[in-house]
């Protein structure tokens, strides 16, 4: 396993933690009362995330921003993301982080983005697009202490388009997977991203990647169900796998009550995945 | 061609303007001037933008600032990426822009990255991973009066390892850009991304997308070559091609003289197309 983040991420799943708590604020949708008593839209999202956190960081595996919510608010959005992640390194050293950013470009702009997630905002982990190959996306590779999760099969509907075509005898969503797990990862940091939408393809994707991590994305709002998902995801050893959830936990309610409502979800997803 | 990003693009095209110019400002390959001249981060990133901008903004079909390179440098490089977006809206109004930030995630977080990029920073046009599939960055495509370019055969060394796999018989990223061609370009307002390195490949593209826009980054620093990329791209009328040069460009200097250094590589690529 090795490396910080996945150190880190083990001791969680020993504990029998493994939710991956998704920070995605969207102004319209945030309880009205968060709103209400903060007059900036930096201080709004930064006290909605951190009643959050404060609310589910003891029964989760992870927490993992997306990065376009915060970008769609610009610079205020910017600093609520980075606020976010100082927040958790200061607060909740133990719990890793990772921002969802599905970033990959050539080998130089990669280097930058890198800077960007792990040293700028200082996350522990980042979602990757495969498009460009291995060679383009080595400065994440090279980040030994930090978890690089690579899309593989996504939870979108229409995800087959190119990721089912056959490449040879097999998907191309599984060769990507096979790709990771045989020459990607040297540094024991990937992990690859399923939908849970998909559970038979998560299967599958179990079976070539070995006990590798897995980021199940789509249970809750999505439409993916959590106990299904898990056990398609999980490794021999009954583990290795985030299972994200966003809009279901942070929108759990829309009154003042949302981070107890938040919690209950949270508790809810995870004796399921438990049972 | 219609909307507002492609009808501005192609009065640059029939002007004989098929250079964009790529804004990618790295603190540590600015001229020492810039960085001399200016105390804070985000101003030395704006004025260096602004003098390359103002010496290149006639001869230039597009401006193209790499995202990476801003998010690199957090809440400053933001700033610095907002104020560059602002004085190309303001002060070259006629000459189209686009974020190079190759995103694509599930719809309903691809519309917020479509905010981002357009409502918030106001590109004309941005770039686009595919992986996801049409209905994930359906979102991106509904913007009419934009310019959407979706990546389909990269510029990097290793962009073989899956974009080269045979889906049927056919290449990985010949049948992306058939499907961008064939049933993504419905308000057409996309675009393909080729690399300047592979003109063969270029050539092939262009036989599939009939009278697309592409654009082609590569030349320069990466090795390709202007004058062989610009005849495999262009489609029957002679035009269709932005040919993205970054580096060669905005670090042709190391002095005081920069910014005519910069206009001087640019009319030269600019004569090595037209030739």
């Amino acid at each position: 396993m090795g490396g910080t983040f996945f150190t880190k991420l083990a001791e969680r799943w020993a504990e029998g933690k493994f939710l991956c708590v998704g920070l995605d604020p969207d102004i319209e949708k945030m309880p009205l009362v968060v709103r209400e008593e903060h007059s900036s839209l930096e201080d709004a999202m930064f006290a909605f995330n951190k009643a959050i956190i404060d609310a589910t960081a003891d029964i989760a595996c992870a927490v993992k921003p997306n990065s376009a919510f915060y970008e769609a608010y610009g610079e205020e959005g910017l600093r609520a993301l980075k606020k976010t992640a100082t927040y958790l390194a200061e607060s909740y050293p133990e719990l890793p982080t990772i921002l969802d950013a599905k970033r990959a470009d050539i080998g130089n702009t990669s280097e930058k983005y890198a800077e960007a997630v792990f040293d700028e905002l200082g996350f522990g982990g980042v979602t990757i697009h495969p498009y460009l190959g291995r060679t383009a996306i080595q400065p994440f590779l090279d980040r030994k202490d930090r978890g690089i999760f690579i899309l593989v099969k996504t939870s979108n509907e229409g995800s087959a388009e190119f990721q089912d075509l056959l490449v040879g005898n097999e998907t191309l969503y599984a060769r990507i997977a096979r790709a990771v797990a045989d020459s990607w990862n040297q540094n024991w940091n990937c992990g690859v991203v399923v939908g849970a939408t998909y559970p038979e393809e998560l299967a599958l994707v179990r079976s070539i990647v070995g006990e590798m991590p897995i980021l199940v994305p789509g249970i809750g709002a999505q439409g993916g169900d959590a106990k299904t998902a898990f056990n398609a995801a999980k490794n021999k050893a009954g583990t290795g796998v985030l299972m994200a959830v966003s809009r279901s936990i942070i929108y759990a309610s829309p009154g003042a009550d949302y981070a107890d409502a938040a919690r209950a979800m949270a508790q809810k997803f995870t004796d399921e995945i438990r049972s």
